[in-house]
């Protein structure tokens, strides 16, 4: 018997510095809402390692600084994330990331490492990693196969304001990590 | 109603130079074996479209050359999946890799971005990602947070016989992979 | 006494399916040429061990499939460079990475794991790694920190014709290689 | 007319907890001085921006945790070198990298992500990249194509001492990159 979607609990942890990666926070939470799951927000600098115990999604979202995620997410992961390795506390959860970010050079200023640099995370804490399939509505103009990315800059080079950002594609993203967290739920697949 | 576990589809594409990696393919299908899937072993050379089409899940594996896949599986990337690219035909199934390789220097020869090329597949396809989590028996042996690693050779610097191979962590990988399979086949995660 | 730079050549290994990365190989050329280099241009299934031997830069270009390198150039990389680890033929040489691609999801669609690929197989060959200063010409509609990127469609998502890409940045990195190559060939960082 | 070597100054900048990275580092220091070269030794707290200003070759070198650089080196990233983007301050710089830790799964527990990161730091400040050759003394036991790596954990799994890590390839390395500062501080390779 399927549990109540209502009580999934996907925790999507965030740095933000200009407002970017906060509203693509929320596009997540809103996906996660539609699919009847409960989001929780947190900055990096206020989850705990009880907000990760208690969760049954991780996503981690971060502005891009030098090809590499917010140093203050990575404080995030040394301090919080890395005491639960071989706990086995996130093992089989659900997860994924997203990104913002300037996007100077029109290929993404270091997008990819950064994610990888997430991903890697949860891959060490055992967690399940959704991506973004070329399919899913927006991915045209925000989308990474590691999961949503968006351009904080115009095509004219000026920075967009934060609620002109496309967030479709984070829509979807939380969505999904939300419907898998439900489909783990029921059934652990490390649990052998 | 749960769709029985034996219906279950997982597809091993690998390929193999002198042995090491076809050892890891047979040990993950031992492992697909003892969660009630089925698994179909194909070189990456035999495999087809249709062969991608019918699976529930995919899991790659390969040796390790310059810090890549072999180039018969990146012909397989090129050719057999990339034309399935933003066709949903893979989006939502399970997946998983592994790789092997000598490991000179003690530290894995280009493990990392060989089985993250592998990933990078499998994400641009829609391919949910299974990690292999530190405490999986066989893990100190053969573990990357990206999935099984076999080291090729000895400390002594020989190379050991395949079928010495420390191959627990291919076993609980194909296991958990399959589980997942049978999971989301029963709930699409993307079918919004 | 500085020897004649004519005599410092460069030599840029490409795989090409429509154009763009071929015209990226002839522009990385100019550059070569603009420093008083010889470049020499040669297909991945063109090129050889003793051609290998006898350069004093390496430039590697791909278009990207499914977030890596083309088959054809890993082709080359198993079978041609291989052999020659461990061998010091390359050590010490200058080199670097280009690529082109279709740049769905308006980040890049793999080119840094692809970049990378190509980057681990320089490094794996002790040959030092020029990157693409951000402050290159041509820099920001086609450079990322690995390289020159060429997206090879437009805004409107049609494809440019090979002809119409921006190539400022490669020609800056061919002649920012071939001038490495040159000092290299004075003074052996690793001869000790 | 070549400049004194003793002039060229080699920064090394380091975040270290329980020694081994420090031992690292001193290491590299002993090869820029065998090369003639200047060392400067400073964690990764106390370097500023003047620091960096004032060095001809840049080595940067970490634990890793998760997979990735120390959060102390990532603040470094962000606050210090992030301002000198596109400033030209580093470009035509020499650089390298190296990494400590316990390496459990036998294949260095995210080494190439955590040294890759590093790579994305100096790439996007326009630093050149020097590798470690395979051939490099001591490469067998510390040895990564990126830059060299010490296992604090022997193979019983017992942390050792930190003066009991192989530091041969960190000599090497250190000796190799002031080598090339030296080279290219005679001939600026992007000064076109």
């Amino acid at each position: 018997m399927p549990t109540e979607p209502g009580s999934v609990n996907t925790l999507i942890v965030y740095a933000s510095v200009k407002g970017y990666t906060q509203r693509m926070a929320e596009a997540h939470a809103e996906g996660v809402s539609a699919a009847g799951g409960h989001p929780t927000l947190k900055t990096c600098e206020e989850v705990s390692k009880e907000d990760l115990a208690a969760c049954d999604a991780l996503i981690l979202g971060t502005p891009i600084h030098m090809g590499g995620m917010d140093w203050r997410m990575k404080r995030f992961v040394d301090t919080v994330c890395a005491p639960l390795w071989q706990k086995g506390v996130m093992t089989g959860k659900a997860g994924g990331v997203f990104a913002s970010g300037g996007g100077y050079g029109d290929a993404g200023g270091g997008i990819e490492l950064c994610m990888l640099g997430m991903f890697s995370n949860l891959a060490q804490l055992g967690v399940v990693m959704v991506p973004l399939p070329p399919e899913t509505p927006g991915f045209a103009h925000g989308g990474t196969a590691w999961g949503p990315y968006v351009r904080s800059q115009a095509a004219s080079k000026a920075y967009l304001a934060p609620d002109e950002l496309p967030l479709t594609a984070s829509r979807s993203h939380g969505r999904n990590i939300a419907t898998l967290a439900e489909c783990l739920r029921q059934q652990r697949i490390f649990a052998h």
